[in-house]
C-alpha cells in the first residue's frame, strides 16, 4: 500500500492524516474549511495533510461543479471558489476468496468495501490440493481480468476454507477437501500476491459476512450455521469473531459421533447409515430426490438427517445464547430446517433467538472474506500505533 | 463506602488517590519516598493524598519495627525514621452468597479478597421463596455474628442462584427452586444491605470462582460445568464472563428434551424415566446407591444419566472451544463423569481442552460471588471516570 504521508511517518503526521481521511472516507466531498471543522485541526495542518494524501493517491481534488449541489460555503465565498476533496476509494482493492468443496468464488471490492465484481467456478470435490489451488488462482486471475483490475492494486486478500485454521493460516484439520489437513494455505497463496493474505474458517467468515451486509446487520451476538452433511458454525460475540482457544469453536460436525457411540442401541438402520458412512453428497442428493418422490425409506433418512442437524444447532445455541441464528449452506434450502429449528429453539430457550436464512446466500463466505481484507486495510489506514 | 479523598472529589485528586492506593494494595508497606518512586507523583502530592486516605480509613501508618525487616531506606536515613504506610484491607468487607436447591452458603472476605470466614446451612428443596430468603438472611447474619463483622462494613454483596438471571438481578427462569421464576432477587436482598447487591447465575459464578482461585487460574477460556440432574454451565471467554444475549448462555439443561422428542424411538424405558420425570434428587440418590450395590437396572439408569451428561457437555465444548473444562456440582464426584468426558472430548476435538474437577469444590459458587463483589469494590476504588 502507498505511504499515507509521502514518506513522513512521524506519529503526529500519521494521526492528522488518519483523522482527515476518516472525515472523507464515507464518501463526503469536503472543502478545506469543512475539513478544518470536521477534524479540529488547523487550516495549515489540513493543507499539508491533504497535499500528502493527494501525493499518495488516497485523496483527489474534485471539480465542485461535479460534486452535486454546491455547498453553501462555496456560494457565499467571494473570489476563487473553494477547493473540494474526496477519498479515492478506487486507490486500492480488497479481494475475498472462498475455497469450497465444490468450487471457488472470488469477490473484489474498493477501499470502501463496495463490491465491484464476482466470479466463481465449480471444482470437483475429489480435486487434490495443488490442483485445487491452481484453480483458485485461475478464478482470481479471471475476476481481475474481467474487471480490468491490476493485481498490484490489491491491499489485502481474505480467504475462507472449510476446516480448523490456526492464526498463521495453516489448516490444522480439513477433512472436507483432499490433502487439506496440514496445508499452509496462507503461505501457498501469498506467493500469488504482494499484499497480506489472511485465512479463516468458512463458517466464521459467513458469520462476519452476514453481520456486515446480510441478515445480521446491527446484531452483535450471531451464530451462523453452515448447514450441510457435517454442519459447521461461526459465531460473533459482542460483534467480534469468537474463534475459540484452539480456533475450533463451532466445529459441531462431530457431535453425532458422540450420540452414536454413547447410545449403541440407537445405531442407525442400514438405510440411515447411508448418510453417516463416508460422507458422500452424491448419495445424499439421490436420497433427497427419492424422498421428494415419496420414497418412504428415503423420507425416513432425510428426516433423521434434518433432526440431527436441528439438534446439533440447538446445542450450539444453548451454549452461546445468541441474538440471531443465520442458516446458510446447501441444506438451508431444504424444507424441514428453518421451521423445525425455530420450533425447537422456542421450546428449549427462555428467549429464543431470531432464526433467519442467510441473506447473502452462497456469497456469504466470500463477502466475509472481503470484510476480513477490508478490516486489515482499515487498520493500515487508520491505526496510528504501528 | 467511605469517600476516597475526604470529600474532595476533583478528578485529579481521585486519580492520584487511586494511583497511590494501587501501589499499596497488594500488601506492601511503603515509605513516602517509596510511594513517590512507585507513583511518579511529587512528594507533596503523595503527602496530601496519604493524609486523605488515612482520614477515609483506607490507609494506616504502621510502626516500621512491626513491618518486617527494615527497608534499606529507613536504615540509611538519619534523624527521624521514615513513616511507613499500608492499605487497610480490613477497612471494608465483601460478601458472597450462594442460594442453592439444598442450602445456603456465605463467605466473607476483606478488601483484598482474602477469605475471612464461611458459613452454610441446609435448606429443604421444597422451601418456598420467602422462607428461603429468610433462611439466606439468617445464614448471612450468623456468618457476620461469628466473625464479629458489622454489616455496615460491607462494600458489596454478590449472590449466586440457579436459573437465568437478567442484568437487573431478576430471575427470569428458575425451575430448580419453588417460586423462583420472576423473583426480583436483587431487590428483595437489597433491603437487608446498605451496599450494592449483585445477582448472577450460579454456574457463571462458579466459572469466575475457579478462574480466580481454583482450577482455572491464568486460563482465559473456561467452561465450568455444574454437573447435576439438569446440568448448567458458565463460560469465560478471554477472561470475561460470557452471559449470552439473553443471559442464558450455557443453559444446556434442556438439551435432552430435544433428543427425546426428535427421536421418539429412543424413548426411555420405564426404569430410565425415573431420572427424567419430574426430577427428584432423592430418587436419584436411591438409584445411585442401588447401582453401587450392583443392581443391574440401577446401573443402567446411572450409565444413561452419565452418558447424557457427557454428551451435553461435549456439545457445549464443541461450541465454545475452551482451554479448560472444570467440572463441579454433586455429580462431578461420580465415577464415570470426568474420565469419559476426557475420552469423548479427545475423540471429538482437534485440540481437546484440559478437563479438571473443581478445585474449590462446593465453595466455587460462593467464592465466585465474593469475586463479583470484589470487582465492584475495585471499580469503586480505582475507577476515576465515574
Amino acid at each position: 500500500m502507498p505511504q499515507l504521508t509521502g514518506g513522513d511517518s512521524s506519529l503526529l503526521r500519521r494521526i492528522n492524516s488518519a483523522v482527515t481521511l476518516r472525515a472523507l472516507r464515507d464518501g463526503a466531498v469536503l472543502t478545506l474549511t469543512q475539513l478544518v471543522g470536521e477534524t479540529g485541526l488547523s487550516r495549515p495542518t489540513v493543507e499539508g495533510v491533504i497535499e500528502g494524501l493527494i501525493e499518495s493517491g488516497l485523496v483527489v481534488e474534485v471539480d465542485p461543479a461535479s460534486a452535486g449541489p454546491p455547498h453553501s460555503e462555496s456560494v457565499r465565498q467571494r473570489g476563487r471558489p473553494a477547493r473540494h476533496f474526496r477519498f479515492r476509494a478506487e486507490a486500492g482493492h480488497l479481494l475475498g476468496v472462498e475455497i469450497g468443496t465444490h468450487g471457488a468464488r472470488a469477490i473484489i471490492s474498493d477501499l470502501r468495501g463496495r463490491t465491484l465484481g464476482a466470479y466463481g467456478r465449480p471444482i470437483d470435490e475429489s480435486t487434490e490440493a495443488d490442483e485445487r489451488l491452481a484453480l483458485v488462482r485461475g478464478t482470481v486471475a479471471e475476476l481481475l481480468r474481467r474487471g480490468g483490475i491490476s493485481r498490484d492494486t490489491l491491499w489485502a486478500v481474505g480467504v475462507g476454507t472449510p476446516g480448523v485454521v490456526d492464526s498463521d493460516g495453516v489448516v490444522q484439520l480439513g477433512t472436507a477437501l483432499p490433502g487439506w489437513t496440514g496445508l499452509d494455505l496462507a503461505n501457498k497463496l501469498r506467493r500469488s500476491f504482494r499484499c497480506p493474505v489472511l485465512v479463516e474458517n468458512d463458517a466464521n467468515l459467513a458469520a462476519i459476512g452476514e453481520h456486515w451486509k446480510g441478515a445480521a446487520i446491527g446484531k452483535g451476538d450471531v451464530v451462523f450455521v453452515l448447514a450441510g452433511l457435517s454442519p459447521g458454525a461461526g459465531s460473533l460475540i459482542g460483534g467480534r469473531l469468537h474463534r475459540g482457544f484452539g480456533g475450533a469453536a463451532g466445529e459441531i460436525g462431530s457431535l453425532h459421533l458422540l450420540g452414536q457411540e454413547s447410545e449403541p442401541s440407537q445405531l442407525l438402520s442400514s438405510s440411515v447409515s447411508k448418510l453417516r458412512d463416508p460422507l458422500d453428497e452424491a448419495a445424499v442428493a439421490r436420497v433427497l430426490s427419492l424422498a421428494q418422490e415419496g420414497d418412504h425409506a428415503a423420507m425416513h433418512v432425510r428426516d433423521r438427517f434434518l433432526a440431527r442437524l436441528v439438534r446439533d444447532v440447538a446445542a450450539l445455541v444453548l451454549a452461546i445464547d445468541p441474538q440471531i441464528v443465520v442458516v446458510g449452506g446447501w441444506a438451508s434450502g431444504l424444507d424441514g430446517v428453518v421451521e423445525p429449528l425455530r420450533e425447537q429453539l422456542s421450546r428449549l430457550c427462555l428467549r429464543p433467538p431470531e432464526v433467519q436464512i442467510a441473506a447473502l446466500g452462497d456469497a456469504a463466505i466470500a463477502i466475509g472474506a472481503v470484510k476480513l481484507a477490508f478490516d486489515h486495510a482499515e487498520q493500515q489506514l487508520f491505526a496510528v500505533d504501528q
